[in-house]
């Protein structure tokens, strides 16, 4: 079988984000109907589509509210669809989350709430707590952001300023039976990250998040420390009876859509090395050592013998020190592509399955062994677009941008490096 | 078979530094014997080590010089060995380095020339051309070094200030035949890279290294600028016939050290993964992708199935902000306990095979999944020790510090981490 290398890749790209396609994994695991009334309820980038899903395939009356990202809308019929702003949240996203609430509230014993829930929840079901702003919860995050705090850490202060994380979304729920649908964008996958947890018990403490602010020397803005030190309606906790009814189903994860990416691949011939779902670092320098990966598969076949294929997934960051464009993504592959320097018959690509990268209108970008080369012949310098984070002009000027739209689906990023063989099945480009 | 972890990741370095271990590999590459003289010469970390088994295994008259650094030296008897400052280098190994090139003058087409070159020779074999002063060559460098020039540029302008590297010292040997033995601690074991190249023909000029300056807009010292613009004495270019009898071995390498270690763990039953032989970035970022794919080795068994034992070489580097001790394989490990935060069944250990990281006293240390609970213990902050670049602090107190004193050669850095499965034939720790 011979495949042009860009086509490969693109193919493999396709294969991980159709793994995670709601249309694909909500039908079955639909919980079953209730007696009472069923309300759907969620935010994420993937609620919309999640919620098209549910529509599709339910039997029964069907009524609800999810918040999605502007543009990743869905065109549902029964459940209303709102859009608001991520990664700041805004007060569309704000109403729409105190509607979820009242709508929660006053359900019986009879009535089911399904509950989908995505990345990007956290930011567009942003609820701040009784006596509390957007704003003030937006300066204490940014603060823990820049202080070196653990994201765990951050999430135990966000839990407490907020009426609807932590679980505290299902706590409002009962009496009803709940059933979560999650699609994971985050590191072990774990349920009380993925749009914090609205309906995952929480078990740290209004005292875990003060410590939090106090190590760190935080004690802005001070509407935020009051409400922590008054401490009043603790987030749920485990063995809360309010969540004797709670079923959660992951129903697409990172790691499955790397594992269809590499089925694509090993039907294609190609090896695939699956190198974690959950790489994380600065942008640039997870490159390197990518970089360092690829040449060892190229000059020692290992771990992998050529023509394999390195697979990784998981959420980079980049350090902003330039004024460029461009997301996470097109920073790890314009630095890739700085390493290794028009290396023969590697081709990479790096996108968000989100199909949006950063704030830009691209999911990622394609690279190849001659990219470097075409980019001198435009007068585009790879290293001082590097150093200024400008991927975005970098690959744009080489038209190997990638832009699918929003996905309406979002499983973190998906990086794939191919490295050719001698003996490869797949022709050079 | 039983293994304690920790034993067992010290077995897998002490494989991987014997493999390097001159003794062992000098002996079968050694050149037939000329009709003349037979001179040896050189410099590295590994050069008296290597001249020493020279001296044990050679037929017939010897004599000559090689440059060593501080501690690194062997019992020679007829050979002389210099000690030199490393990585600065110190008026020591520029009288060295003169005396070599006037003992490599007047050699007749019947002598021989035997060239030991090892990491570190560079600064040892420090040999300013007419003109220079050290802290001329210094200065660029360290401008150079700061400006984000590649090392390929950095290399081209030594070569043109040096009175020895960039293939000088092959050139001066002329018309005898020159042997070169060489262990690699360079990516891609680029022979031109290895010390800087004494016997390699350089194929950049005078016009190169000044454009790099203009590049970067160094201007400084003056003398440096001078120099290169007067251009005099050009380096031997490849097909230089001077470079006719130059017969070249690389007798070690990062990867045959890696393959070493591989072939122990797989005896032990251990899935032996080899992620590259040079591995490069920030130390703490490669330890934070080092830990994502430990933890894909334990989730998923990917890319093996645990018991596995991810190995990789090459050179981090530690962009140094804090106070604190260390070299840049304790910043390594202590990077790769925070971001492992005691995960069960994962040990590392992290070494220069030189035996010495930075300018310690360790060659590295070893990690294990209560490392970071006794650091608690004993009042011990992980990520505070990072951000003051202290991890030999941490690794000391832990009493987990590897200590081997000079190994006598040098193939760069070494990294394992065992992922120990439900299944493993090791016990814990």
């Amino acid at each position: 079988m011979t495949l042009e290398p860009k086509v490969f890749l693109k193919t493999l790209f396709e294969a991980a984000v159709a793994a995670a396609d709601p249309a694909r994994c909500v039908p079955p695991n639909l919980p079953d109907p209730p007696k009472g009334r069923t309300l759907v309820v969620g935010a994420g980038k993937a609620a919309a589509a999640m919620a098209k899903a549910v529509e599709d395939h339910w039997t029964g009356p069907l009524e609800g509210l999810v918040v999605t990202r502007y543009g990743h809308t869905a065109p549902c019929r029964r459940i209303e669809v709102v859009e608001a702003s991520h990664p700041v949240p805004d007060s569309a996203g704000r109403e729409a989350s105190s509607r979820i609430l009242k709508m929660v509230g006053g359900l019986t014993a009879d009535d089911l709430v399904l509950c989908l829930i995505s990345g990007g929840g956290s930011a567009l079901m942003a609820a701040p707590a009784a006596g509390l702003t957007l704003e003030d919860k937006r300066r204490v995050t940014s603060l823990l952001l820049r202080s070196g705090a653990t994201i765990g850490e951050i999430n135990c202060v966000r839990k407490h300023l907020s009426a609807i994380k932590g679980g505290r979304l299902a706590a409002a729920c009962a009496p009803a039976r709940v059933a979560t649908l999650a699609i994971s964008d985050v590191p072990g996958d774990d349920l009380s990250a993925i749009a914090s947890g609205p309906t995952v018990p929480d078990p740290t403490s209004f005292g875990d998040a003060l410590a939090v602010l106090e190590s760190y020397g935080i004690d802005q803005p001070l509407e935020v420390v009051r409400h922590l030190q008054a401490g009043r309606e603790e987030t749920p906790k485990p063995g809360d009876p309010r969540f004797a009814r709670i079923e959660t189903k992951l129903i697409a994860t990172p790691q499955q859509s790397l594992e269809a990416a590499a089925r694509v691949a090993r039907e294609a011939g190609i090896a695939p090395v699956i190198l974690g779902d959950s790489i994380e670092g600065e942008a640039r320098e997870v490159a390197l050592m990518h970089a360092g990966i690829a040449r060892q598969v190229a000059r020692h076949g290992q771990p992998a013998s050529a023509p394999a294929v390195l697979l990784s997934g998981g959420e980079t960051t980049v350090t902003v020190r330039g004024e460029g464009r461009g997301g996470r993504n097109l920073e790890f592959l314009l630095a890739l592509a700085v390493a290794l320097d028009g290396a023969a018959g590697i081709h990479a690509l790096a996108c968000d399955t989100d199909g949006i990268d950063g704030t830009e209108d691209n999911a990622g970008a394609i690279l190849g062994p001659g990219s470097l080369a075409r980019a001198r012949g435009l007068g585009l310098d790879a290293r001082a677009r590097l150093a200024d984070n400008d991927g975005y002009s970098f690959f744009s000027r080489l038209d190997d941008l990638i832009v699918t739209g929003p996905t309406r689906t979002n499983v973190n990023d998906f990086r794939a490096i191919l490295i050719e063989g001698d003996t490869a099945g797949i022709s050079k480009s």
